[in-house]
């Protein structure tokens, strides 16, 4: 048996997963809202989508699909890096307290950074700090992991 | 040892990861795809790539690349997702006969998405039922993870 | 307990969570280098982003912007599904030099990418090379999940 697994802290782990699969669940539900706003302004990208309306264009460039599309690269980019180095990171004996609150604070800012940018639309800088606490997380994150199997 | 991966049944994890295996070759071949599109219709975005090409111009919007590039961001929205939260699932004690079942329906369907959107093009409401699979699997694991860990 | 864990080696899991943990280190800092690059060339894509810089106009195809993000989805393209199947791979009970090797060629290779695409722009085929070494390293690793979990 791997002895890394015996740093795994139970609590840690289920806030880790709990939190997780929220997230999921939030970029989930992404690929509806992309949905809802192609169908609400007509904004479809491929021929077979429209082949029964005829008097439809292809349109690629509408505003409000996009910045929804914006939105879920946005998290592509964050939060799927993150669900690997925090899983790292439970492997690394993390103090209790930071960790839970780190999987917490993620999930709360990843939510509100989905709101700001792509339902609501606040002025800045809601979207940047909403976007810099998970940021720094990870970052921490990873230095924390690489420092510990280094 | 954290007691969570006493739950995991071994033939659960089995299914899960070879046919996650599965889909991580599925796409790996997105990229070929997206290639061998690029040389066939000479369409190419970096200035490196066609230097040894002086006729050619840089090309942006080429209808059978971009489909094909939308079928491998497709992929990145939901399978990367998926990865994640069947994982958490299978710490949930889950029913053998569903959770193996669901592994096999999803690694089917977007193979299948893969085949009606970016090879042959089948009209809709194909790509809808290849999409919608995965779609409710991945939201049923998700609500089954959530409630299981809070 | 689920036998399969049986099967990991700590110095290949420990090569593992090292040189993956880098390779999410490597995939942050593409946000910081595509925002370095909005505000370098003025180029940003959201009405709020630029609210108090009312000359600004957005700004959607800046060479150097696209550049980076093209490079930051190459990432979530490959670097993404690498983790996934290499945290696989070492449930195979793989040869401990080839796996670790296979480790660090990756992150060698991925960040070798990111350089000679987004950083300093090295004519082909340096890109070809960077981009090829993890992606066969990639498909080596599905074929030997999927024949030992078949």
């Amino acid at each position: 048996m791997v002895q890394l697994f015996n740093n795994v802290n139970e609590e840690v782990y289920r806030a880790y997963v709990f939190w997780s699969a929220v997230l999921v669940g939030k970029m989930l539900i992404m690929s509806i809202l992309t949905g809802l706003q192609r169908f609400r302004k007509k904004a479809f990208v491929n021929p077979e989508d429209i082949a029964t309306m005829p008097k439809l264009k292809l349109k690629f460039d509408d505003p409000d699909v996009e910045r929804v599309r914006r939105a879920h690269r946005n998290d592509l980019e964050n939060i799927l890096p993150y669900f690997v180095i925090a899983f790292f990171y439970i492997l690394t004996n993390p103090d209790v307290w930071i960790a839970t609150n780190i999987f917490r604070a993620v999930a709360a800012a990843r939510i509100l950074h989905t709101l700001v940018y792509a339902v609501v639309v606040i002025p800045q800088p809601a979207r940047a700090i909403a976007f810099f606490v998970p940021f720094v997380a990870s970052l921490y994150m990873t230095v924390m992991t690489v420092t510990f199997f280094l």
